[in-house]
């Protein structure tokens, strides 16, 4: 018995080279796929608020001090994130998604969903 | 200036431990970022026919053999790809998407078009 699949709506990919794509995509990709990068994304993602450093510091637990510094910077970089620094006592550093991290974060999402769903399995 | 951006809809992970997240996904994980798996599925996304093995021999050019078999039979056992083998002379080998691979292949190509959009920046 075969099981009848459907088409995917709206595939950009058809006849694509896939090894193009994959040179393309390398940059973000190795960015998306770093250690830390996805910890970071998730307590972004459901909200509008800005996130502080610390907020980080405290959710990530499995990932050192100096990795987290390193994939902010790196998203920073990568117009994913934006970081404001507030000159307080003491210091606030906050982070933001820009409008391409946003869109980044929905892409992950239907991801981490859908690994969600099947990690049991 | 601030640029407002709209809170994601349906944000599955409101709250979520990103840890465990991370513990929970990390085998699926595993697979796709490993080196091979984007471009194997890349060729399956944009259509129901099967795909022979030679298919992805021709396709996947900076791909060993053995790392492409080890991919396929990664991908056959995570329930991802269906492989069927044909007693023809020559033999005939065709992999197929399950219904778990046509979900991932879906959510893959959204991080895939973000990735190729914001590629150039």
């Amino acid at each position: 018995m075969e099981t009848k699949i459907p088409v995917i709506q709206d595939c950009n990919f058809a006849g694509y080279d896939a090894s193009s794509l994959m040179a393309e995509t390398a940059r973000l990709r190795n960015i998306i796929t770093k250690r830390g990068t996805l910890e970071i994304l998730i307590p972004l993602c459901c909200s509008t608020e800005p996130v502080r450093y610390k907020q980080f510091r405290q959710a990530l637990k499995g990932i050192s001090s100096k990795t987290l510094a390193s994939r902010l910077k790196e998203l920073e970089k990568g117009g994913i994130l934006e970081r404001r620094a507030y000159s307080e006592i003491p210091p606030r550093v906050e982070y933001r998604l820009t409008g391409k991290g946003q869109e980044l974060v929905e892409s992950v999402m239907y991801l981490l969903q859908w690994m969600k769903k099947w990690s049991g399995t």
